[in-house]
C-alpha cells in the first residue's frame, strides 16, 4: 500500500490526539482511505514533557525545522498555534513542495491571503478545515461544496468556552463571574481566558468563514469585535421574556456595497436553530439565494474532534500527494471591498432605567426619531424608582444608533443606560 | 481563462436550474472559482418542450450519446434520473476518460460499487453529492472530512415529501390522505407518491450514506423499508404526550457484527435535534467515538438547492480535469457484513385496544416477557369499551419483537393491536 510519511509540529492537545491515532488506527485508517500515514518526525516544545502517545525512539525534536527540512517527511501537519514560528514554518514547508494542514486560526486569519497564494504558486494543498468550528465540517463544504453559490450571510457559534459560559447564564441564572469559573475548573475556560471571552478567537473565526464564503479576503484584524464580558444576568430574563437568546455570534455578509465581518453577544430569536445549540457546541448558519438555509453543528473543540478534522485533511492531502498532482487550488482569495462597522445594519435591545413619570417614553422617542432609529416595542418592567423600559429598534445602521444611545445618556429622565444589546435581523 | 466544456443529459428540475445558471453566473462562478465552465452539449427528452434556458442554438439534442461522444464536453453531468439509459451512459463517459457528475440516487444506489470501481480504473472523478440532501454539503464531509472517523451511526431524515406530510399530521392533526394531499397541491409530493411514501426514495440515500460512513457497500435493495402510509394522527396525540416525534428515519449502524441499515417510521425523543426539522426539510445526524454528534440541515430537495450541490461538484471535477490530475480517488467501497433486519435493536411503541379488566396488563406483560422484551411503560387511556394503551419497550432485537407482538394478537384481551411504531434508540 502507498505510504505518505508526515510530519508533525505541535504535540499539545490537538497534536498528541492526532498522533495516538495515526501510531494506533493506522490500519482502520488505511482501509478507509486506501493509503498509510506514517509519522516520520514530531516537534515538540519540551523532550522531557509525558505525551498521550508512544513515539518511536528518534522521532521527537525540540527542533521544527529538523521536521520540515526531513526529506522523509513528505507533508507537515501544523497544529503549534501563534503567529510566530508557524508562519514561516508553514511557507518553507510549502516552498519545499510540502502539502501542509493546519488547525491555526490566528494565523489563517492573519497571514491566510500570503499562505494560500504561496501554495497556489507551489502548487501544493494549504488545508485548514481544524481551524474553525473543531470536528465540525465546515472549510470543505464552503470552499467545494458551495463553490458555486453566492453566499448572502454566515452566522455561527464558533466559540465553545462563550457558549458554555451564555447556556450557563441563561439556564442557571448565573452571573458572569460565577459562570466563567465553573466553565474554567471544568476545563472549557482557560485561565486566562481573554481570547475567548472578549470575542479574538471568534474574530479570527469570522474573518476565515467570510473569506472562504465570499471569497474575498478579510483580516481578522478587521473584524469588529464585542464579547460577553459585560452581559447582565437581568438581561437573559428580559430576553427570554421577550422571546431572545443571547448568543456570542459571528456574523459575516455580503452586502451590495461590500462584506461586512463582526461578532458581538447578539439577542437572537427563541425559534432561530442558532438559539438551541447549548454548552460547548458549535453552530453555522448558512444563506444563499438558491441554496437556501443550512445548518452544521456539533462540538466546536476539543482535541478528539479537532484531530478528526485534521486527520480528513491529512488523508486529502495525502492522496493529491501520491496522484502526484499539481493541486489545482480549491481555495482562493481576491481583493475586495470590507466594510466598516458602522454601517452594519441591526436591532438593538436597551435597557433603560428611568424616571416613572408623564412625558418620559416621549423624550426618549424623540431621542431615536431625530436619529432616524425607529421603535419596535417598549415594555416597562417595574414602577417608581425601580422603572425599568425594554425597548427593542427597528433595522438601523449602527452609525444612527450609536448616536441615538448618546442621546440618550444626555436625557434627564433617563437615569442609565443599562445595556445595549444587539439584535438579530434579516437585513441586509 | 482556463475553461472545461460541459455536457448535460436531463433537462428537467434540476437539469433545467443548472444550465440556466451555468449560462447566467458563468463570470460570477468563474470569479470564486477560477475556471469557466461551457455548457457545450444538452440531452433533453423533447427537443420541443419550453425549458428556463435559452441554449444557444444547435446544442441540444434528444439523443445522449451525442452529449457523452462529443470531444468538445470534456466533463458529463448526469441529472436524468432512473438506471437506464443513465447507468451505461455514465459508464461511457468514463471509459472516455471524463469526469461524471450525478445526482442520481436510484442509480448510486443501485450500481455504486461498479460505477466507483470503473472511475478508479480509469482515473477520473465520479461525484454525487445532489444524490442525498439536495443542497445540504454531506457527502464530501462524509468521505473526506470524515475519513479518518470511524463513524458509528447515521440517522437522517432524507426525504422532504415525507417529512412535509408528518409535519403536517403532528402540526394540524390532519390524517394522512389529507397531508398526502396537501403535498401534492404544493408541489412537495408528486401525483404517483409511491417512491416517497413508501420509504423507497429514502432507502436508496440510506444506502449511499451508509456506505459512504462505514466504507462498506450497501446496495440500495437490501435496505429494510416501511413507509409512512400506515400512521395514524392519534398516534401522533399520544407519541407526544410520551414526549416523541414520529419521523421517517434512515438509520444506517456500524456494529461489531456488521452493518444494519433501515428506513422506518421512528418516534424520536423531543430533545433529539432531528425532532425539530419541520416541513420538507432533511437533516443528517452523525455520530462517531472521536467527533462526537454532528448534525447537518437544510433544504431536502428543489431545483436551485440541488443544482447548487452538482454545480459545487462540477467545479471539484473540472478542477482536477484542468491539473491534469490522475485522480486518487476519494470514494472507495469494500465488501462487509450487512446484516439481516431481524438483527436491529430497538425500542417500540405499541397502541392497545384492550379490554377494561384485570389482570389484563399481566397477560399482555406475560406475552412480552415470554419473548425476552421488557416493557419500559406502560400509559392506559380512557376506560370500559374505549380502553386504549400504549407500551414503550426497552430495546430488543426485532425478532423478539416480531415475536411477541404475533403472541399479543392471540391474546384474548387484546381487542387490536392498532398500533405499532419503532422508537429512537441509543442502541447498539
Amino acid at each position: 500500500m502507498l505510504t505518505v510519511g508526515v510530519g508533525v509540529l505541535g504535540g499539545g492537545v490537538v497534536g498528541g490526539t492526532l498522533i495516538r491515532r495515526l501510531l494506533e488506527d493506522g490500519d482502520a485508517i488505511a482501509q478507509k482511505a486506501g493509503l498509510r500515514l506514517e509519522v516520520r518526525r514530531i516537534a515538540v516544545r519540551s523532550l522531557d514533557k509525558a505525551r498521550p502517545f508512544d513515539a518511536p525512539p528518534g522521532i521527537l525534536t525540540d527542533n521544527a525545522h529538523e521536521v520540515v527540512d526531513d526529506p522523509s517527511v513528505e507533508l507537515v501537519v501544523e497544529v503549534m498555534g501563534g503567529l510566530d514560528p508557524a508562519g514561516d514554518l508553514v511557507l518553507r514547508s510549502l516552498d519545499a513542495g510540502k502539502p501542509v494542514v493546519t488547525a491555526n486560526k490566528e494565523l489563517v486569519a492573519a497571514r491566510g491571503l500570503e499562505l494560500v497564494a504561496r501554495a497556489e504558486q507551489r502548487g501544493v494543498s494549504l488545508l485548514f478545515e481544524a481551524s474553525v468550528g473543531g470536528g465540525i465540517p465546515i472549510i470543505r463544504p464552503l470552499s467545494e461544496s458551495l463553490a458555486g453559490e453566492q453566499l448572502k450571510r454566515v452566522m455561527g457559534i464558533v466559540n465553545g468556552t462563550t457558549n458554555y459560559i451564555l447556556t450557563k447564564m441563561l439556564e442557571d441564572g448565573a452571573d458572569y463571574e460565577e459562570a466563567l469559573a465553573e466553565a474554567q475548573v471544568l476545563g472549557f475556560a482557560e485561565s486566562d481566558p481573554t481570547a475567548d471571552v472578549s470575542g479574538a478567537d471568534a474574530a479570527a473565526k469570522a474573518a476565515i468563514l467570510a473569506s472562504l464564503a465570499f471569497g474575498t479576503w478579510v483580516a481578522g484584524d478587521s473584524v469588529f469585535r464585542e464579547g460577553i464580558e459585560g452581559l447582565h444576568p437581568a438581561d437573559f430574563r428580559f430576553a427570554s421574556d421577550l422571546g431572545y437568546v443571547p448568543k456570542l455570534l459571528a456574523i459575516a455578509e455580503d452586502t451590495p456595497a461590500g462584506v461586512l465581518v463582526r461578532v458581538h453577544p447578539t439577542l437572537v430569536p427563541l425559534d432561530h436553530p442558532l438559539a438551541s445549540v447549548r454548552g460547548a457546541n458549535n453552530a453555522i448558519f448558512l444563506e444563499g439565494p438558491a441554496v437556501g438555509e443550512l445548518l452544521f453543528a456539533g462540538p466546536g473543540a476539543g482535541g478528539d474532534p479537532t484531530a478528526t478534522a485534521v486527520l480528513g485533511d491529512v488523508i486529502d492531502a495525502a492522496r493529491e500527494l501520491l496522484a502526484h498532482s499539481q493541486v489545482a487550488p480549491r481555495i482562493r482569495f481576491a481583493p475586495g471591498r470590507v466594510l466598516a462597522f458602522e454601517e452594519a445594519v441591526t436591532k438593538w435591545y436597551l435597557r433603560l432605567e428611568v424616571e416613572d413619570a408623564p412625558g418620559v417614553l416621549a423624550s426618549i422617542a424623540g431621542a431615536f426619531g431625530e436619529h432616524g432609529v425607529s421603535i419596535a416595542s417598549v415594555w416597562q418592567d417595574g414602577r417608581g424608582d425601580e422603572a425599568t423600559l425594554l425597548i427593542v429598534t427597528h433595522d438601523a445602521r449602527e452609525a444612527e444608533l450609536g448616536r441615538a444611545r448618546k442621546a440618550l445618556d444626555e436625557l434627564a429622565a433617563v437615569r442609565q443606560v443599562a445595556s445595549v444589546i444587539r439584535v438579530q435581523s434579516d437585513a441586509p
